[in-house]
């Protein structure tokens, strides 16, 4: 098809991505958004990685051929309900939610026949938020994973994968269940975990805590970066993926017992054993592509 | 005095980048190096941050007016021993370990009156290794924690503070048993966590461990970097703080068991409360010059 029209619904990190690495791209005839926040709306226009903006969902959505949902989790199934009427006939919906199954059955009873729907996830991000943390360059040399179903229409996810490789993204596909545990492991336990390091710190006493911050630079530094990103959107990750994120923290609390064990028994031979074997995990990435090789991730150059 | 004769004992990391830092500058009149390693000594020659090297650390040390402890915490007693009946009068002995009530009561016992030692820690690092690993800033804008007790000869503590100062390193004091407890917090247990939770990941099947390096950049990357680190090193240094490492370890568990519950039973208002917190600890070391501003650790620039 031509180039379409695309409605960016939520205009946070991602969407502000998405408008700018659309128009860098030269991937949309016109792009609509829509926030719940004027001064949102206001700052996309000013910015300009949209081209008209709107104070309702379904006005944003009137013309659009495809519709990025890039809200928190739990504004979507509200969201779609409001424009999935007013869409155009093939209109295509995706979205760039981080867990997928709770999205693609509370969508699937909504879709009419007339509309699609892409579940979309692209494994990219900051530590910033907002309309004014947006980058075109955010998706570029990173994964998009689409989990479509059997009922997905293929012409849907072709014309979704086309946007997302326009904008620099190698896209796969994945089982949306088996999509929510890896990203369990590779995403939300993470986060989880440095949610929780940077909350202990947090609750310290004043003097402590201001120690905390100066000797930072000795390993706790490296939590903070990710226990900086939007509360909102990750509280509706963990209770919408609860059952992935439950399992593997406990795979993690039952390893940390074990090291809380070794530590106390003074067993050097276990330590040494399991630190041992995590170096090869960082040198997979670093040659996988996804990180860099600069000692202390370059930030000291 | 005039510029001292410097011994390095151990040539690692810190060993390395303490060399081309008194080089570059220009701290000492003669550099002298030790490691057990005849492949590290060659290379540490071959590098040219050392003037000289030797194949015992008694060799090392005859000349030096200043010895730098610079190896895993375990092998530091023994070299005490051995090296401290052949050093010169009043020659000045320090360390680099990153636990110190220790290393206090272990070396006092051996110190015979002629000979001073001041316990020190520089809060700088990477996930490097090895005599290769080393650079001449690496200390630049880190701070040092110096733990003299009542009965370390404020010269020595006075020399070794300027050592530090002259490698741009900021000289602080604390109470060993304090510095221990404070690098439990900001450095053993990020790292035993990082270990943790980039182990239970290695432990993964191999199609799901090529998923996590695959999609690593949701997250799970930031913690594989420190996660990279030295396992003998990091061995000694659990063992050694045990107490204090157990101690921050129960507060932790502790917390992440509140967020375990609070996802169980979908308390969105619990979780929101504690990942708003933490927003304010990153932005309070970044203001603290202790880390870089730009959305991911700059990487990506």
């Amino acid at each position: 098809m031509s180039k379409p029209n695309v409605a960016l619904i939520g205009m946070g990190l991602i969407g502000s991505s998405l408008g700018h690495a659309l128009k860098k791209n030269n991937l949309a005839a016109h792009i609509s958004g829509y926030a719940r926040s004027a001064q949102t709306r206001e700052a996309a226009m000013d910015i300009g990685f949209v081209d008209s903006v709107h104070e309702t969902p379904e006005a944003a959505c009137i013309d659009a051929d495809v519709v990025f949902f890039n809200t928190p989790l739990s504004a979507v199934k509200a969201l779609a309900e409001q424009v999935i009427p007013g869409l155009k006939d093939n209109a295509i919906l995706t979205d760039v939610g981080s867990v997928k199954a709770g999205v693609l059955s509370n969508i699937a009873p909504l879709l009419d026949g007339r509309v699609h729907f892409v579940p979309g996830h692209p494994i990219a991000g900051t530590e910033r938020s907002g309309p004014t943390a947006g980058f075109a360059e955010l998706f570029e040399g990173r994964w998009c994973i689409l989990t479509p179903d059997d009922t997905t229409s293929l012409i849907a996810v072709e014309q979704v994968s086309k946007l997302w490789q326009g904008m620099g993204s190698e896209v796969t596909f994945m089982d949306a269940a088996h999509h929510d545990l890896v990203l369990a492991i590779t995403s939300h336990l993470p986060h989880l975990i440095a949610f929780n390091i940077v909350g202990t710190a947090a609750q310290l006493e004043n003097d402590t805590r201001s120690e905390v911050i100066k000797y930072s630079a000795s390993g706790f530094r490296d939590f903070t970066r990710i226990a900086a990103s939007d509360p909102t959107m990750w509280r509706d990750i963990f209770i919408e993926n609860k059952d992935a994120v439950l399992e593997v923290l406990g795979r993690f609390s039952e390893d940390l017992t074990a090291l809380q064990r070794a530590i106390r028994h003074s067993d050097a031979d276990y330590l040494e054993t399991v630190f041992t074997r995590t170096r090869g995990i960082r040198q997979s990435i670093v040659e996988a592509g996804q990180d860099t090789k600069a000692a202390n991730f370059g930030r000291d150059e």
